[in-house]
């Protein structure tokens, strides 16, 4: 996808179904991202232009969120997040995922962000539960809870539920909204630890089945393809998105500008009852 | 693909792996079908040429078994099936679909194949448990068992899976042995029956869970793309293959010629730990 004309990022936004909870499918782009050297330089030199660009052209390709990771951003992070927010918010009217584990940057984003923010992210362990939740609560704000803790990552899908649970606890002592929760079974690298990629689809089925209503589940979709060569990385990423779909996935921070994958994610919707089947459901 | 040489065919089928039950994920060619002009007139003619390099080039593709529908197949059936598995048999190696609603057919397939055939299909219909299963029994073929029955198309999940407790009852009953049955939850066209799609699913998650250890599961894939245009066949199917093989599918009917289809079963077999991933997995 190309750059797009102001005007254009708005129409495109608009064919938005519902998953069984009746709340939208969330593709959030992963692109906006400190390790990207282009990114990274345009963030460093605060030169709005190549970061708008990437926004608008994610939105344009079907992203209804934005990811925007600046990394533990230890220096000048909550000036470089309240800066990226507004920059972003200028062209584009999609919330935003604010991924850093600087929480004085997470604050520093909140407070200039339209719309309802999705915090990225809380997990198992204490420190980021006690500096997340508060802010959670102060902003009504959505957040991740990645289901890993100080102990490393989890062994299992059963383990990762039993992390939920406490995250689930910590959400009602710290009165965050569950609903607000997207519960996260971390993903690994393929290359890495290939059996557990079962077991990650296997978390998300568990943890839908923790609370009634069903919480929401996310994956960093990516991730499974860490390491990989390019030409392997996008067949395992639609895969597996359509598999984690299967069992109720409600959102995945992914490369919206991959044609195929968001072509999988369309199809998974149609297979789920979420956007009514015609023959040019993908034009 | 294009035809292949004799002595190619056998070298191709080596890399196989085993799902979690121990057995062989079969991918059964669909190609060689009554209904395909070419292949009508070839059977027709007893031209064994295209019949012999369509199956060639199925099993160099990656199908491991091969489907042989013949229709009704009411007027010379049996000398049809019997010569159509000496001519297929003649060339490839693996183990063939006898698929015609005539059980006269069918034993005259079974009489001449060699290894271990399967029967395509028998249902919850009492006709054709009566007469497939006896044969199912004579020969120890494999058996595909349509939750379907005289009342027409199962409504749901459940239902499929009622019926499946019948099938499974019937089979106790004609002493063939579970582990021959392969449960089939009848997919619909995404044009016809949308909302079906996830029940077939969820029947096949429900078949698993039927007996210890668990039967097997087999879909008609291309029956969710019966009616679709051309280009949107592919993407329907491979991700509704990604989806079933979540939940444990163990066969599927499908097309071993459409290349991106067979790179999406190799993928989620790596990814329920039935192929080892390395960078290489795809060549």
């Amino acid at each position: 996808m190309g750059t797009k004309h102001e005007h254009e990022y708005l129409t495109n936004n608009q064919q938005r179904t519902t998953n069984k909870g009746g709340e939208i499918m969330l593709a959030i782009g992963e692109k906006i991202n400190v390790i990207s050297r282009k990114i990274g330089a345009a963030m460093k030199a605060k030169d709005p232009k190549p970061i708008q660009e990437l926004a608008i052209a994610q939105v344009n390709a079907g992203a209804n969120m934005l990811d925007v990771n600046t990394g533990p951003a230890t220096k000048g992070g909550p000036e470089l997040m309240e800066w990226l927010v507004k920059t972003i918010q200028e062209v584009v009217d999609v919330p935003l995922s604010l991924d850093t584990t600087n929480p004085k940057a997470v604050e520093a984003g909140l407070k200039v962000h339209k719309g309802q923010a999705l915090i990225n992210s809380a997990s198992g362990q204490k420190e980021r539960l006690e500096s997340m939740l508060p802010l959670a609560k102060k902003y009504d704000a959505k957040i991740i809870g990645l289901t890993m803790t100080e102990k490393g990552i989890p062994r299992d899908a059963n383990e990762r539920a039993s992390i939920a649970v406490d995250i689930i606890t910590a959400m009602a002592e710290y009165e965050v909204h569950l609903e607000n929760l997207y519960l996260d079974p971390l993903l690994l690298p393929i290359g890495v630890a290939q059996q557990q990629t079962m077991e990650a689809i296997e978390a998300v089925r568990l943890f839908k089945q923790l609370h009634d209503p069903p919480l929401k589940t996310v994956v960093g979709l990516s991730n499974i393809s860490n390491g990989v060569p390019a030409q392997v990385k996008p067949i395992l990423d639609r895969t597996l998105l359509a598999m984690l779909m299967t069992v109720g996935l409600d959102a995945a921070i992914l490369d919206p500008l991959d044609e195929e994958l968001m072509k999988t994610l369309k199809t998974a919707q149609v297979f789920r009852n979420e956007i009514l089947y015609c023959h040019s459901y993908l034009d």
